[in-house]
Order: C-alpha cells, then sequence, then structure tokens
C-alpha cells in the first residue's frame, strides 16, 4: 500500500518532482526539462500504474487517494495528500483532475524488441503536435497497433499534452526510435514488414488496394509537409485515402484512423 | 470589389458586428447571441465567400485585404481595413489571422432539399462539442460526405470554433436538422437510406458488413453515453468498428472518419 504523507506546505522540498508542471515534464535536453512522465487523473494514473513506467510519488487530494484504492494497493511509494488549492500552487495552475503520479523515464525500448511480435506498426515523421501524437496513440491502442516507431522530427511523446490526450495510452502502446533515419526501415524488411507510405498524392494506390501484406508498417508525415521523398523512397508503395477533390489534407491522427482501420475493419 | 474603409477608431459602430466576438456569434436566443456566423484568417473567409453565407462586411489588415483581392473582386461589401492592435480591441481578445468576415444566418436548409441528391449522411445526436462538430465537417468535407443531419441534442455547427475547426467546411457541407426526433428518420427510409446506428457494443456487427445500402445514414451519438436506445431501435442496424478490448470508446469524429472511410475505401 502507499505511505500516505499530508502535507500543507506548498514549498515542502518532497513536493520537488510536481513543481512547476509547464516545464518540468520537458525533456532532460531542453531547459529546466526533467523528464518527468505525469499521468493526470484517475484513468490515466491507472494506466500509469499498470504500465513500465513506475511512478516515484503521487500528489492528489483525499477523494483521489480513495478512488485509487486498490489500485494502489500493492504499490510502494509516497502519496502526499493535500488539498485542491495547495496542489494548484504546486503544479503553477489549477488542476480539476485532483490526482497526479510522476514516474522518471525509464530506458527507450530497443526497436527490434518492440518489432518482435508486432504485425501492424505506425512510422512517424515530423510529427511534432503533441495532441497529434496523443490522439495517435489512444487510436493505436483502441485498433490495436502493436507500437508506435519514431523517425526524424517527431515531438517527445512523453510530454504531459500527449499522455493526457492519449488518456494514457502513451504509456502502454510500445514505442521505439528508428535510429539513422531512413536506413533502419530495412529492419522492418528483414522481419517481412510491408512499408507503407500514406500520402494524400492523387496518383497514389488507394490504401485499401496497396495494403497486402501479413504485416503493415505504416508511414504517416506531419499534416502539411507529409512525408520526406527520402522516406517515401525507402518504402514499398505509395498509398492514398481516397478523399474529395478539393478538400484539404486529413489531419495526421485522423488519417493514422482510417490506416488503422483499415487493417481490423474485418475479423481475421 | 470590396469598398476599402480605413478606420482608426475601435469605438466606431460600424464595427460592431465584430465586437466582443467572444459572446456575439451565440446563438441569437442565447443571452447576448446575435447569431453572427464568424470566418477567421484568409482560407476560411475564401470558403465563405464561396457559400450561402454571404458576409456584410470584412475587419482586417492591409496584407489580408491584399491576399484576398482575387476572392473580393465581385463582393459588394464593406472592408474596414485597420490595425492588428484596433482590430484586438474591438473583437476584445488578440487575433493572429488577421481578417474577419461576419455573415447574418441565412434560413436552416430543408431536410428533403439536403436529401435530395445525397448518398452519404451523417446524422449526430448528442454531439455537443464544438471542436468535434468543425472536426466531423472537415473529414466529411474531405471524404465526400453530402451531408450532416442533427437530431437532439447537439451543439451549434456555426459557433466560431466549430467554424475555425472545420476550417471553413461547416459553410460548405449542407446541414440540416431531423425536427421530430427520431421519427422523422422515416424521411430518410423513404428515400432508400439504410439507416446505420455505430455503437461501440461488441455484440455489434462490423461497420465493413453491416454497410450494404446503396445510400447509407450513419447515426452517431457523443463519446460516452453513444446514441440514445430509442434512435438506435429507429435504425435498420447496429454496427461497431472492431476495436481493441480493454481500451475506450473512440473519439466521435474519428469514429465518424473511420465510418466515412468504409464508404470511399475503393474507387466506385
Amino acid at each position: 500500500m502507499v505511505h500516505v504523507i499530508d502535507i500543507e506546505d506548498p514549498a515542502d522540498p518532497r513536493l520537488d518532482d510536481f513543481r512547476d508542471l509547464n516545464s518540468s515534464d520537458r525533456r532532460p535536453d531542453l531547459p529546466a526539462g526533467k523528464g518527468l512522465v505525469i499521468a493526470e487523473g484517475v484513468l490515466v494514473v491507472q494506466r500509469m500504474l499498470d504500465s513500465r513506467f513506475a511512478p516515484g510519488g503521487l500528489l492528489g487530494v483525499d477523494r483521489r487517494l480513495g478512488e485509487l484504492a486498490d489500485d494502489l494497493r500493492d504499490v510502494d511509494v509516497p502519496f502526499y495528500r493535500t488539498s485542491a488549492e495547495v496542489m494548484a500552487e504546486v503544479v503553477g495552475f489549477h488542476l480539476n483532475r485532483g490526482v497526479l503520479a510522476a514516474a522518471h523515464r525509464p530506458p527507450a525500448l530497443d526497436l527490434d524488441d518492440v518489432l518482435e511480435k508486432a504485425t501492424t506498426v505506425a512510422v512517424l515523421e515530423g510529427v511534432n503536435d503533441h495532441e497529434n501524437l496523443g490522439s495517435m496513440f489512444r487510436n493505436a491502442a483502441g485498433l490495436g497497433v502493436d507500437a508506435v516507431l519514431f523517425g526524424k522530427g517527431c515531438a517527445d511523446p512523453l510530454y504531459r499534452r500527449a499522455v493526457r490526450v492519449s488518456m494514457g495510452h502513451v504509456l502502454r502502446v510500445p514505442f521505439a526510435h528508428v535510429e539513422r533515419w531512413p536506413y533502419d526501415l530495412d529492419r522492418l524488411r528483414a522481419r517481412d514488414f510491408q512499408l507503407i507510405s500514406l500520402t494524400p498524392n492523387p496518383e497514389a494506390v488507394p490504401l485499401a488496394e496497396a495494403m497486402t501484406g501479413e504485416k503493415v508498417a505504416l508511414l504517416l508525415g506531419a499534416e502539411g509537409p507529409g512525408l520526406t521523398e527520402h522516406a517515401m523512397r525507402a518504402t514499398d508503395v505509395r498509398a492514398r485515402i481516397p478523399m474529395a477533390p478539393g478538400t484539404d489534407s486529413l489531419n495526421v491522427a485522423t488519417a493514422a484512423a482510417m490506416a488503422f482501420y483499415e487493417r481490423v475493419r474485418l475479423p481475421r
């Protein structure tokens, strides 16, 4: 069971992991970034507790402690119990979810480990919007995507906003970095993945025709620029979602959701 | 061509349609609501000019007037030219898009007129989030959905935030209200639409199997409560998007996008 520690002083140094949240969850290589991973709210805290991100402590109001009692039974860390007012003063803004958990970043997962049992993966290039990343992980979890891989130029999926928008699924859907981009995509090809570039180009093949592999890696670029030519050349096929003429490209998380859906639309 | 009128005084009454935007775009039946429809930014203003929402005037900086010159050639309304500072003072907050157009609401479209040539429509119940509504219209436009119909409990699609998130497609994709909800769904059945309820219920049929009609109406409820039983009973079939076990339901705009995609995934 957690050790409940009542705290009344917002300056208490034991709360330092929750202080000034608007900067402390930045990547460790950025100014003021501690690289902490923050879970907000009961549902996301539960998902963190059920993940490889082991929190070093929790901060919350008594009511949330009660709601998490079952989840915290075998968790051996402090729960700093305080008021909503003290919480707001510590984190630097008003939180209406009443509970936070903070974890240090575990080592990154190895690409080959992540691919071992995967049959559907998303591979992102230049997706630098935390909200899109969060939505992408939420959709990946919902539609049974096994992993998300990061190529060049993507934002940090462990940033607080991405964790929140993903509803905690960033903590559960495995992700790894493709180090030598895009050359290391060969490691997917060596495992028999069909590499599919998603593009709005009307001359590309409709996704439903292009997607023929037993194992599939779906490459997606940011809305606007899309995938680089460099990345697309490293794939087997360029595919498009059929769009109405004269409309904009789709939001990248929405396009990803449709591609994930194409994999699961009929029971296999 | 628009009549360019230079304005320096933020209190000038000719700018009243742009004043205090945070309340003036509310529905006319709400406090301070004038029911105006506001387009923000060059792209959305262009879409408004190309829609049934005829602006009564525009407010913007000189640079945006230049960018819109071609679009405004045959438009006979005033363009109030001013500085970014005066604009901010008039609308009540800082806008970084530099141009606004304001239209009075035209009469609502008639359900039968909207259905006349339609083959794919979305029908919403209880979707009360402006951002979701905006995304829904954007996806509807992108994937060739002919119309959006509103049942009970939906938010106003012409609210400024919905217009913005839709990238102006709220102004272009026709929408109408289903007055006697859900009884008037019979008017779709009379036109040979297959009525499909989307539900996360794992016992429902996969959407890809359920969708058999030449004409299709996709019913969607808000994330969380979903469609009412009352509405689902008025449809022909209950269908689901196959989801991974133990995950949340999808965001309603994302679920809609997948259903729209199912209609267009292969060229017909």
